[in-house]
């Protein structure tokens, strides 16, 4: 994949997949795709998600592709007497518990991130993760010609 | 329709009425549907639409919401002299130019809003509009049963 | 009266007062009145009342503490061409158009302010002076002993 | 109760039984209800409550409504350790010690919250506890007619 710009048509695979799962596990989720700078893509909050993860869901997202990894990773590093204890409070405010997803092209490239919210910690990874793993398999989306 | 808490499905149909109206015109847009608390529920970038008009977009359905009203309509009293000069500054930021409305329910209540940025004024005007008539056409999705 | 502090007791007189205007005239509306520091004592809002108008409210109140005079007065300086032009920016955002009263003491101490919004700015407008006119022909509420 | 819209008048109950507890123990408090949107409808500071606390007391409520749980129960999670670690720096700022208490509805949506400020955190989930159980005995309010 020489193009590591993530499109609206991959944002949305990926959000399907991650609603797709979180019916699979009934739990309502708050689902949010956003780009290698950060910025929404594509967003849906599923009916009973609560209504404090849909800045959470945006912000896990945004945490993975400012610091290029998953927000669990993150927490580990920002946990108290960590390394990066105390980091949830810079760029406006950080994530660091799981849910966000880095969404890595074909050239190592951070193209994007996935981030889900409103079900326990478990639950919003697998949800992500279902999203990421739709990306990983089918990369972003050619553009046509 | 006795029920005017906007769902998911309602919020889709109506950013995908937004969507296919932009792509008629060939302007690529930031749609965002939010519930009639102002939370979001549903959003899409388009490929090629200004990264600034996220933001906007999301202000302009909260506005419509807070207000009760299209954010032309609150531009024409927040004006130099009118009756609502400086408004803008409330609320943590309102948009007082057009492409925010209101979604109202059969039970004249605001169940939510559709705000729509990147294009002129008048295209994202034309754009919220379309997908403000699909919710007046179609109302909120029935509760099954 | 020797203490221009006020009271929740002269707070509630103050927001009964206003809310029972708002009655009269059958506008819902917004009514928060703040202490001489800008603090919010008491709240009110009214089945019907705008949800932006909330925030309004509250900002119209502590306009009218912050810079001791009506925002309606301060309206007029704010605007184009005015010495104060831009000044709703300061502040962290004040309210340039009616609907916020100073509540002056008996000493001429601004001793807080009653701010509403959700009507008309007339309306507003004269909810408000119900309310503060009721503080002005009682003071603040004796100390008892 | 067919309606979980809260409404002034519940939320004015919900205030009053808040604030007879607080006189019950003589600890001055700040009491905010808020709507399921998470917007204010009823607050007051009784005389002698610290400042600090207004806004404690609002976030306790919003918090309480935007995580659909008590800000006690947040606290478990956002413990350092805990699942949830970090979550306060979301939303614009979540409160995650006791004080704030959902508002259920019969039909099991969160329908507003409490959110009560300036005692020790077990005299605030005391008066809380004191005006949520006024809503969950009496309902909302019903409409006329």
């Amino acid at each position: 994949m020489a193009n590591a710009r993530l499109r609206l048509a991959d944002a949305r695979l990926v959000l399907e997949a991650a609603l797709g799962k979180a019916d699979e596990i009934g739990q309502p989720m708050n689902v949010a795709v956003v780009d290698g700078g950060g910025h929404l893509l594509a967003f849906a909050r599923q009916d009973g998600a609560i209504l404090g993860s849909i800045d959470i869901a945006v912000r896990k997202a945004r945490t993975a592709v400012l610091m290029a990894m998953t927000t669990e990773q993150l927490g580990v590093s920002a946990a108290p007497g960590g390394p990066l204890y105390g980091i949830e409070v810079t760029n406006g405010g950080l994530v660091i518990f799981g849910g966000g997803i880095p969404l890595t092209g074909q050239d190592g490239e951070v193209a994007g991130a996935i981030g889900v919210s409103a079900g326990t910690v478990e639950q919003d990874v697998a949800v992500a993760t279902a999203g990421a793993e739709t990306f990983s398999a089918d990369g972003p989306a050619q553009p046509s010609g």
